[in-house]
């Protein structure tokens, strides 16, 4: 028997084995991952039931739109974790309402018509944060003028979740064919960012690590539907998406895959607030790729560009508004960023790269 | 100094210490206390924004009923967290789309327009068990006729939450004052059960728990559009409710509260399977506290019980349908259950009575 290799010692350990692959954070926050997860693995199950082609899932646009006999019915969705669930300049409450309204007007829908609130809290929590998380919902919503018309609340064993999940679902109505896709960029179709990028996520890492020299920096979490209104109402906005996870490189990469264009980046005209660009550089994250909560990046037809920019600097939320690039018939799903120095792709972040920053 | 007190005697105890109220497990499932905090906490907050009155959320309805130029829009929303997420006779993925389906036809949906799906899933979970549960909401929808049409897939760290969350939103539409309210009940109305009560929570407590002697026991969970469909072909309609957390008791208290009407049930008429009612037995549970996921208790004009209840029996997921009692112009808001060897009140389950059943 001695000649018998030690099972203790040949047989995998724990740490060795290869079971079935489990999902990481690398799945976690506009990465590469996570796109391969959404195309090969939740997409084809959910879409089993067909018809969804270009509306919604199969499209991985902010929304679905559902033709109705009248006005088309948009409905869109947002599940947030978020650690802490207060930060400087809002709530994971906030987050869930901007997110959500931002995402029907992502999709064209300006007056969102109704939001449900599902709740998850973990036993223990103490009932004054809850307190707060719903009283900004509702304050939010009544800033916005919608309603929050239904919900769902779970209280459940310390464990199964932590703090708070809130899921929001949107709904609301836009006149047929009136809806503002992913997928509608045209070669030529200029770039603009509603305002400086980078600060949500930066705000958020910086309160949760305790960096005390970036306490002055507040999340951008707002809502920007008025911005939306504001822009169709000056020119002819073609496509738009709002920049969260992933910021705005995924929202660009995403906005060039789904209208089969390039996109040339003019990487000094992107707006970053100074103390944003500061302690993003000492966190070392890119402010191109942390999630904002308050932004959109609309495409807009050349010669009503600058026409839609100044519309949205009229208002206070879209102040900071630039033009950063422009559709190209090149590099079909590629965005390329010019430095300043020279000329580089914009790449997703992948992996663990991104602090998870919702 | 001797007669001082010693502070580290005196003091609180952590475990005394009563610090701002936190939120427990005695909140989580159809119990006194979640109602509490609903009316209490949450709807308040929420309302904030004002016009919801009667329309969902003021009335604790299982959705909203939002008025269009044509047909009235109906929202709802589920949050599902479940251990184990797969059990005999489903998974957390048919628990969430079924209960979205019910809920629509709890409110007169039966041909229900779009699902959402929003998933929160704890990082080292294998991908196998995610592809299963997708698998399962994308046939349900399928079986329903219904399509699952946006979503939003988020990946957290291990401990964030355990498992997965699954978030379903559904949309509809009902004729103007076609849907079914849950306060819709007048006194004589005859009440009806569609089916057996109490095998999904036995079903996920059994599995839960290890106990072979009641592997039989599969949960009930199933969509039952059609039989509301079915049941308002035959009949005038005037209320409905699924009896999910807290089971029939809860379901019977909401309906009576809300209707302003009392109701008299017969407890011998409660359909209840008998491997169900032995392993509830062993278990401690009370069959009619312990949820359902594919049944529903619909309020019917007293003249037409009979052909109703006979309509919803042809349908193979209600051939156990019974009527089990009526609205009565007495004990409002209570329901008096004859035992056969007496009459008491039926009481929700409270506090921790319950074990987390959803």
């Amino acid at each position: 028997m001695s000649g018998d290799a030690d099972p203790q010692s040949t047989a995998s350990r724990p740490d060795d084995q290869t079971g079935p692959e489990t999902l990481t954070t690398a799945h976690g926050a506009g990465t590469a991952e996570m796109r391969d997860l959404l195309t090969e693995t939740v997409v084809p199950r959910l879409a089993l039931a067909g018809g969804t082609d270009g509306l919604g899932l199969t499209a991985l646009d902010d929304g679905a739109v559902l033709p109705t006999d009248g006005d088309s019915l948009v409905v869109t969705t947002d599940s947030h974790v978020v650690d802490p669930p207060e930060f400087p300049g809002g709530d994971i409450g906030t987050l869930a309402v901007a997110g959500t309204v931002n995402d029907l007007a992502a999709m064209g829908v300006t007056e969102p018509l109704a939001l449900t609130c599902g709740l998850v809290v973990e036993a223990g929590t103490p009932e004054p944060l809850i307190e707060r998380v719903l009283d900004s919902m509702g304050r939010l919503a009544e800033t916005v003028g919608t309603r929050i018309v239904t919900g769902d609340t779970k209280v459940v064993p310390a464990g199964d979740v932590d703090g708070v999940v809130v899921n929001t679902a949107g709904v609301g109505f836009v006149p047929p064919g009136a809806h503002l896709p992913t997928a509608g960029l045209s070669p030529g179709d200029r770039l603009l960012v509603t305002g400086p990028v980078g600060d949500h996520g930066v705000a958020l890492l910086a309160e949760r690590e305790g960096f005390e020299f970036a306490t002055d920096i507040e999340s951008d979490v707002a809502p920007v539907d008025d911005l939306v209104a504001a822009a169709r109402e000056a020119g002819q906005v073609t496509a738009a998406t709002d920049p969260t996870r992933g910021g705005l490189a995924t929202a660009l990469i995403e906005l060039a895959t789904a209208s089969e264009v390039g996109i040339d980046l003019d990487g000094r005209a992107v707006p970053v607030a100074d103390p944003t660009e500061s302690a993003a550089d000492v966190l070392g994250l890119d402010p191109l790729r942390v999630a904002c909560e308050g932004r959109l990046v609309l495409g807009v037809a050349p010669e009503d560009a600058a026409a839609v920019r100044d519309a949205v600097r009229a208002r206070s939320a879209g102040d900071e508004a630039a033009l950063i690039g422009r559709a190209v018939d090149d590099h079909t799903g590629r965005v390329v960023v010019d430095t300043g120095i020279g000329e580089r792709y914009l790449t997703e972040a992948s992996g663990e790269q991104l602090p998870r920053i919702c």
